[in-house]
């Protein structure tokens, strides 16, 4: 099976979180828009899916992977489907709705990370709605980024297992994607980020250990590994860090 | 197997796409936090499991859903979970798949409803956010809402089955969902819609047939449905609907 994703070619985005999970799992994947023109990649090729009248399940919105004949949509969805496939997840139910919830939880939280430069619309730019930014973004470090921090802390605390893993004995998907959350905050907050992460050891300790995997190493410094930009979900306005 | 479902007990909120599956599914629940406090309900039991230092699985917050041994949080998890089991999705892995897919993007549209009247913080009144809120509604109105709205008629219309249904052959937990919706759109931003309306006829037709459905008709006129109003999800601010 090669895995097809599809994504906006120039961000990290949603995206990475299913990027990470395949490349951690070593598989065989295309990520098709990023291909060159010639070799069916670029835009207009998420967009045969998004607009065209063929497709019997058109996503709302990239990422959306294919597998066979199947085209889903949706971050969470897409790692629940991965997850078992990769072995990215334990294989009974109970962990699997569990991984998936964690997961779902970021999904909320990185919507909530794009409204702190994008509050009131996304269709306008960052300049439109800087005064409503700053206040969003105050409120997103004051309350919002601890409560998050705090919960996946005390999950990482309460795992029956301790071993320092969100689900089970061994790494899931879940973990690369809090890699991926504390990534993009240090990019973003790193003033509010620096304070935070003294009081979330765990959080820390996970992260690290997952950017020490070897695929994900060697990911990292591959030219697959886009850089944080200014286009992006997590950006860095330092007017936004407090 | 009785469920038990946990959720804030004045509201409709998120809990009440799963009240609804559960409702039309004809099957035994509790709606714990609404019991009396003698009987175990009220807000208590609810941060029981929050804050509860004996949960392994804590959720982040409501609605979570007991069944058995197991507690699972995120309204789509909860709805992935019930669907198989109340005969709500069809049963091959593709159709639930996709089901699923759906119900994040209506989770996805919940939260930018809930952002009209909330765009800075969910830690402040409305009051203290009405400016941005009537710039963010403006948005949603003529942005946002449209664009959803055409994307589910459009799944509608491109159906295999073409039966009216999203999903399969027979009702599933997605269409109580889009009932859900438009209910709750009509309250809150009934000008939009009544034009919006027109040119979404799929839409319209399948919230009339969800209503008649004899469980949910039976559910929408008994106490336990609770009314829309001015604390939830769903709140009418003339001032938001343009």
């Amino acid at each position: 099976m090669r895995y097809e994703l599809y994504y906006w070619p120039e961000i990290q985005g949603r995206g990475e979180f299913v990027r990470l999970a395949l490349e951690d799992a070593g598989v065989d994947y295309a990520d098709v828009a990023r291909l060159p023109k010639r070799a069916g990649g670029g835009i207009p090729t998420l967009m045969r899916f998004l607009e065209g009248r063929s497709v019997d399940h058109p996503p709302f919105a990239p990422p959306f992977l294919k597998a066979g004949g199947l085209v889903i949509g949706q971050t969470a969805n897409i790692l629940f489907f991965l997850g078992s496939r990769l072995g990215l997840v334990p294989k009974n139910e109970a962990s699997r709705l569990w991984a998936h919830q964690l997961q779902l939880t970021i999904a909320d939280w990185v919507a909530e990370v794009h409204d702190t430069h994008h509050p009131i619309s996304g269709g306008l730019y960052y300049e439109e709605q800087k005064r409503e930014a700053k206040r969003r973004a105050k409120d997103f470090r004051e309350e919002r980024l601890p409560k998050f921090l705090d919960y996946f802390e005390q999950v990482l605390r309460r795992s029956p297992k301790r071993n320092g893993y969100l689900v089970g004995k061994a790494v899931s998907y879940v973990d690369l994607s809090i890699f991926q959350m504390m990534e993009g905050l240090r990019y973003a907050f790193p003033r509010a980020m620096a304070r935070l992460e003294r009081t979330h050891p765990r959080l820390v300790a996970l992260r690290d250990r997952v950017s020490t995997r070897p695929r994900i190493a060697a990911y990292l410094s591959s030219e697959r590994r886009l850089p944080f930009n200014q286009q992006d979900i997590f950006r860095h306005y330092p007017e936004l860090d407090g």
